[in-house]
């Protein structure tokens, strides 16, 4: 038997109208659904049928400020994913949540929890937050700066990752004749006391199928590739070009080899939004069609808030005023920024062209082509070091997902580069992770993970 | 047509060893089950089956100090729920949250998303948290003092009812045509200033079908008492006798009168945890065979935390040293410990007979009798000013919960007190009471909700 061909991975990115900005306004789309459970339902149970590794969902704890013309708001995340792993068997589902504006122990409970409850099909998309609005809504009086922001992460993700060890794997017992019920021996406080974080634990619940979530990740700022490397396992990104997309994937693998990490268990899925056509026309046509039901006040806010520039009163097809951005300095979305950029700098689109080229996908990678062109072009990435998988983001849903599925999935597969079936019961198994030791059952060595504050003393049990 | 006569309402407690403290050891319970969540679906739609209002879940963010000799820890429940929403469709979710320790904004965006994708089918238990030790998991120096809890716990109400109203029911239009997705004339921002907590809103999500969760209370302290009458729309209560129960309930549908809410939008709900056998005989010999599964160790520890007595140097045996007990001053389940005094003042008993009295559902109501006997006991409560309803807290489950269903539940139909089917889809509809008016719905006039620190003012869109 031949040695296994390198497999990709898959996800479906749930955006609830459609990754188009105006998706939702597709005669074949379903804005009057995206409340409705059942039609997430729908497409969780068509992803799994297409053995994709996992859905993926966005979040953030404030509401979008241009909601007047997209859907831009959606279910909370983990309650949303428990009600969509009650009726899948196998797909893994990643949610987005924020470290600056929750409680570690809270997000412990509530990831754990969902482990347990998908049979370990968890994954924590592991965001700072860049909306800075959000701060109004937890009584802060400004939201944290970039670099705090991301100090915080570390010592979150410190802090739940001992929670989630704190129970050993077999601390629960249940034994009715000896009427013990769990080893408290084997359930430990984690004791631990930080800049930002004080929480004495141990969880209130048992270690998770997977030992814990799987770690998503998905700035690529400096600090959050620095991030990533220590603790991510898989990571989202934004790329235009093959290029763009290689020395971001070269980078990240060197950087998670120099902390002593296996580069294999750190999976870089950059997104991809296709229109698909049965010719390259059809496909741009219908590219186009998408275009047309832009509005631009809506696509001039999202410019501005990534470019931090008022653009309203030029002429949408004249020339970008290059001399308007600011390129120093902090900003929430720095490396959607530096796409943007990028796409000024390389093509020198009008205004409205840059609108166009940004409505897609916010920035992520959108191809119009036949379902082999599309196919090509993911093979392109995957085989010439710039992916290990994608996150798959239709312009609309869910027919937007259904041509995929039908029409790009099977090349996939006929090229040997899409699994026919799961292998695994849990997201790790997917993504050919492993599943974590335990800290707490290894006393006698120092963890390999890199994770601050940690110090022996501190995990004795007191 | 005679009118409708008076229908009890019944919430399934779920305990996931079962309520007795030695459930778990019972031969028919499923002790290796309680991370299952195949488990508690099959329970969920049993419960439908049977027409039950909704399952009721506790919670507490700290682990149990005991574990070691009890089914002590649950799966969150906001999670937990939205896997059993999932698979069914009438049966309410009434999950515990602390007011003390989330975030008013994550906690408010949690609920809504279980009313919405649950189709309105969600009630919040709403605590201050008795457990001191979880202070430790949050960087608090200390547990606040009973007083300040429930100050909190006010404001935080007002905060999340403010959110959940924040979008108003016909803000979401999602109309292709126009390219208007959501009405923000109609999205506000609830600009909350106060001691605890400040919340500039509005909330990430659309109303939700109840308008918000059914308000939930279980504290029965004067401070819980108070709270109860401004907010709860239904309250979980412990008694031991039909006296206590009726004193509890009057005094509730005054209080609440009081306020100038309607009685009748506040169901009494007291816990029952019933044995049932064949003959009484059988019934009584089954609460034995429990009782004898206990474990001191454990018995003495849950009272301890209770009565903050040490009795563990005192004969089991012997008469209960009523001299250790101290009044005054301030406790965590205060409500609990006045129960336990009173069974101590009423009954005289021996150390091991409190313990027993106490193992079988934590000072709740314990009846063990033949299924006519316990159909009576229910129907006396709910005809004699006692009781609204019940929440039932079999002692084991599955088994425990199944002859409820079987051999109770045929007899109080046969008496008219328990729904034959649902009458609507939302829990609200189950327990009788109006979807709330959203307050912003409604400027020129003064709210009926007593909440604190609303102005119009406040109100006013910035």
């Amino acid at each position: 038997m031949p040695a296994e061909k390198r497999q990709l991975n898959l996800n479906l990115f749930i955006y609830p109208g459609g990754h188009h900005e105006a998706g939702w306004r597709y005669k074949d789309s379903a804005p009057e659904r995206v409340l409705d459970i059942a039609y997430y339902q729908e497409l969780a149970k068509k992803a799994e049928a297409s053995k994709f590794d996992a859905l993926f969902f966005a979040d953030g704890p404030a509401l979008a400020d241009n909601i007047r013309y997209a859907s831009r708001f959606r279910l909370e995340p983990l309650t949303w994913i428990s009600a969509l792993a009650a009726v899948t068997e196998r797909i893994g589902f990643i949610a987005t949540a924020s470290t600056t504006y929750n409680e570690p122990y809270n997000l412990a409970r509530l990831f754990a929890s969902v482990d347990h409850l998908s049979g370990g099909r968890a994954g924590w998309n592991i965001v700072t937050t860049g909306d800075a609005s959000a701060a109004l809504n937890f009584g802060f009086d400004r939201h944290p700066t970039h670099a705090d922001r991301y100090e915080r992460a570390s010592e979150f993700v410190d802090v739940v990752t001992k929670l989630w060890d704190s129970w050993e794997d077999a601390a629960l017992i249940a034994d009715r004749q000896s009427g013990i019920f769990a080893d408290t021996d084997k359930i430990h406080p984690i004791n631990h006391i930080g800049k930002y974080h004080r929480v004495k634990g141990p969880l209130t619940l048992p270690r998770s199928p997977q030992g814990r979530p799987v770690y998503v990740q998905a700035g690529s700022s400096q600090d959050g590739r620095s991030f990533a490397s220590r603790y991510a396992e898989a990571i989202f990104t934004a790329h235009q070009t093959l290029g763009n997309a290689q020395e971001f994937y070269a980078d990240i693998k060197a950087r998670v080899k120099s902390v002593g990490r296996n580069p294999d268990h750190v999976k870089v899925l950059p997104g991809i939004s296709p229109f698909i056509g049965s010719t390259e026309a059809e496909a741009r046509a219908l590219h186009d069609e998408f275009n047309e039901l832009t509005q631009p006040e809506y696509s001039l806010h999202q410019l501005r808030r990534i470019v931090d520039a008022d653009l309203s009163s030029y002429d949408l097809d004249g020339p970008f005023p290059r001399e308007l951005i600011r390129i120093e300095g902090e900003r929430g979305a720095s490396s959607r920024f530096h796409v943007v950029l990028d796409i000024i700098e390389r093509e020198n689109p009008t205004i409205r062209q840059l609108l166009h080229r940004l409505a897609g996908a916010r920035g992520h990678w959108v191809q119009a082509g036949t379902p082999e062109q599309i196919t090509d072009k993911i093979q392109e990435w995957f085989d010439n070091g710039a992916a290990d998988g994608f996150n798959i983001m239709p312009p609309y849903l869910q027919g937007g997902f259904d041509i995929f599925a039908e029409e790009v999935v099977p090349l996939l597969r006929k090229r040997g580069l899409f699994r026919h079936d799961y292998d695994g019961a849990t997201l790790r198994d997917h993504f050919g992770l492993p599943r974590p030791e335990n800290t707490f059952s290894r006393p006698h060595r120092l963890s390999h993970l890199r994770i601050g504050h940690s110090t022996s003393k501190r995990y004795a049990n007191t």
